[in-house]
């Protein structure tokens, strides 16, 4: 029994990203040598998120999978766009000025939306590693998810697996 | 340390199917042996879903529980029944193209709503097995569903255990 | 390889409840001499969800976190707090006469509207174990919510680890 672990950087953008990691995940496993087991794609950042879904082959004219934005538009329904402070509770004045501590613009706070877009669409999906096949049906893409639009990141995705 | 693997087969209808999988679960636990570990119960599908919660005890005409029925009205609110292409942004005219070389009819891909509730609703839970028990509390039961409404299917569902 | 199991207790209130348990999930995993791994941190009552995210550092008159009390308020929208039978299916009448015989109050099962945001938001997070530390990012903490807002209950949080 082996527990691995792996990670990547994904670059954001000002606009909800989505990024299909799938080829770096199977390509995870087999560095891993495990052949049975359970892998955990995670994503450590609380505006983020990783989801399995089918490609959708077609992509709007910022690139986004029209499925993928099929959803922001669902999303947004329910969680709007933060555009100003006020619109939620979160931010409030002791955030602002903790993050004023730690040399953060007031402003890179008013992505709310995110932490409860991602808070909603969790963040970290588990897969059944069996006879070296990261299992995911015929049509299922794995996909980092990162819904800030305040500010372009590098952001962290990790692997774990746990198996033999 | 052992990592155990099973599957069955649902059998699924043109509306959303719930189906009570607690006792198929509890019998793998019970030939993998594993008496300490954490159990994946698994969804391949990118219509469907593994959700926990209660039984209702009661359910509709159609057999369905009445808790989940209440969860669909829920999901109707926020992601309406595909009726016709161009109420969501996907399938788009390449999806619908890469099907047809797959031989599929182009109303299979009217499932949008499908595949956004099933990536709102997770595709898998994780439960502690403690000292042989799947752990689910006196009330919690595991669904598998399919949210699929344009066709009637047989669907797989894994349950992949790790532990000792 | 091992499996490590801990739990402990949390008394919820009479609206939804959230409290940080995050140093509690630490202090199991320095507990189990675990190094690397995945940790689940896991609710068996199907009303209640366990969720990552940041903490807002301001609070309201109640003592919520206001990123908590946003994701209430998005969550009332959506699936509005029960207020009466018949509001939503369940419970239904059988449900009613089976609680009835386990000596419930028929009011008790007024919390639909608490299983319906248990089942949306998951009921467990699973966490990477890397050289020894929960991997949750500079930001991260592990919420457990109970969104039953009939009754005060003892609940119960389950921590589970495999790994090395």
């Amino acid at each position: 029994m082996t527990v691995f672990h792996s990670s990547f950087s994904i670059q954001s953008d000002r606009r909800p990203t989505f990024e299909d990691v799938t080829d770096r995940v199977v390509e995870s496993m087999r560095t891993s040598g495990i052949k049975e087991g359970i892998l955990l794609v995670y994503s450590q950042h609380t505006t983020c998120s990783v989801m399995i879904q089918e490609a959708s082959d077609d992509v709007n004219y910022w690139g986004t999978d029209l499925m993928m934005q099929d959803l922001v538009n669902v999303l947004e329904k329910i969680i709007p766009t933060c555009r100003t402070e006020g619109q939620y509770l979160h931010p409030g004045p002791k955030h602002i000025i903790a993050g004023s501590g730690r040399n953060e613009e007031a402003w890179w706070s008013l992505n709310t939306d995110a932490h409860l877009r991602s808070v909603l669409m969790g963040r970290s999906v588990s897969i059944p590693i069996i006879n070296s096949e990261v299992v995911l049906g015929e049509f299922g893409r794995i996909y980092f998810a990162d819904f800030d639009q305040v500010r372009a990141r590098q952001r962290t995705v990790r692997i774990q697996i746990v198996g033999e």
